[in-house]
């Protein structure tokens, strides 16, 4: 189990809202994933990269597009992606033919970073651990569990992940 | 990837450590682990059981037998225990021959759950994971990274655990 | 100094909004002011009561009538109120006319009370100091200063109350 | 109500405790007072000059009379005092007859402002408010309130300052 390095690519979402009191509203902002890696004192080996910085509601296809080809050329094998979690599902469908051989796995939050309580220090360990454990493929690390990718949607009313069972 | 329930045994250790004024010391208190898991909105199915509280320099060889039994007598095939960091390898050494069939994943923290900054979530969210994902067999996940639990040893003065490699 | 008791009003504001990932956005939310409290460990008698829920910017002069009502009737010569910023100046004119003999000191936050980093107790702790100590008046606790409530103004762009000379 | 800048001075105690895993123990460490100014977006002037690094339970008469004497000193008439609560009230008793004309407030935590739960910023807040509005005298902000520094005592099994009444 020798670890290589792993990728962080964030794309924005709630884990990285923040709240502008000039504007009375909250935007993404800087991401905090950086600093919750540092807080969690993770000794193992790891860039961070923004791609982009947007909710997930507002992502095109050539966002999408863009995420792939990040996952695509980057020399690293593990990588984890921070992301909006309303159409997280989408980006791993797109995600799933982007690139054989690599273990991806898509986080993000349901309550921003920055606030006292918050799932994303949680989650973003779920998805550390499950691109250096799991078999090369799509996950999604949510609710307390690692999902396939492709068999996963969000029940917004419920506030979680669940699997599709079929 | 049906994943079982999971269990996760408490045992002690700075991840439980808090701070008593009228005492002017820290001392391990009622696990705080089930508050983690509900901040992390965990979905997943699982249950918490405190085997002990204790720091883990202080566990016998009669502690770890107990664990040991604990581990191997619960229903779940996928568990999670939290442990003092200091002999956390000395357990999953006993644990390797416990449990076969079992994904077993230790972790801990350096800073305690109940400070504004820890890793206590991250690692717990990487515990988790590691136990959905893994094949059978004993882990330590701490500083970021998913250990083989025979292989690994804590470096007290770095701050952190670092793969045995030879 | 026998203090009297402490009544806290809340109206709403930053310093009460949350995040809803079903909705995308922040709304204020019941009061989270009795938890600052308990977490503060006041012991000295205090009772909170919601006036109302509002960003200050929504504010009408009912609503500020409705402020100062509570003020008037309360038994309470101690009052701090949680407030929204962006017109906490204006509810404190309405206030100077309305209970002479009562100390009454607005606060609020520049950054939500939920989010870890905020400087909601902090602002909460100089309310409570003013309202004990001060000769009776309107007061703004905000910026790390207690403000004469009628000589002060939230210079927006800079993120802080100043006071207003001459 | 023009303020004159405030001065900080930190002498140490639970306020400014943390954990050292290395060590398996809480220590006294760099103060985290100005972090805690920061978080709380303090704008009046104030300067934070650190007396000591103690456990209350330890300080010596020579140490009081080293606090004494900063307080005496420094040009501010306006000084917040952050000590160890278990002997805050006999450094009020040193204080009384060191800086007449003086409005000096002691101030502490039962939990490290470390911690996620910590009344650390709410009495700061008080101390910078009761500084900055009371009278001249020596005074302690503990438990939700703001007490004459010489008519206070600290209910240690109770868990809170309680005013001396006679």
């Amino acid at each position: 189990m020798t670890h290589q390095a792993i990728l962080v690519l964030t794309t924005g979402g709630t884990i990285d809202k923040s709240y502008f009191d000039a504007l009375s509203e909250y935007q993404i902002v800087e991401s905090g994933i950086p600093a919750l890696l540092a807080e969690a004192r993770v000794a193992l080996a790891h860039r961070v990269v923004e791609v982009m910085r947007k909710d997930s509601l507002e992502l095109t296809d050539q966002d999408r597009a863009e995420i792939a080809r990040a996952v695509r050329e980057a020399p690293e094998n593990r990588i984890v992606i921070t992301h909006g979690t309303d159409t997280m599902t989408e980006t791993a469908q797109v995600l799933a033919q982007a690139a054989p051989g690599k273990t991806i796995c898509l986080t993000g939050a349901l309550s921003p970073a920055r606030f006292a309580e918050t799932d994303a220090h949680f989650n973003l360990g779920m998805a550390f651990a499950a691109a250096q454990v799991a078999r090369p493929g799509v996950y999604i690390a949510m609710s307390g569990e690692v999902f396939d990718g492709l068999k996963v949607r969000k029940d917004r009313a419920a506030g979680k992940f669940v699997a599709i069972t079929q």
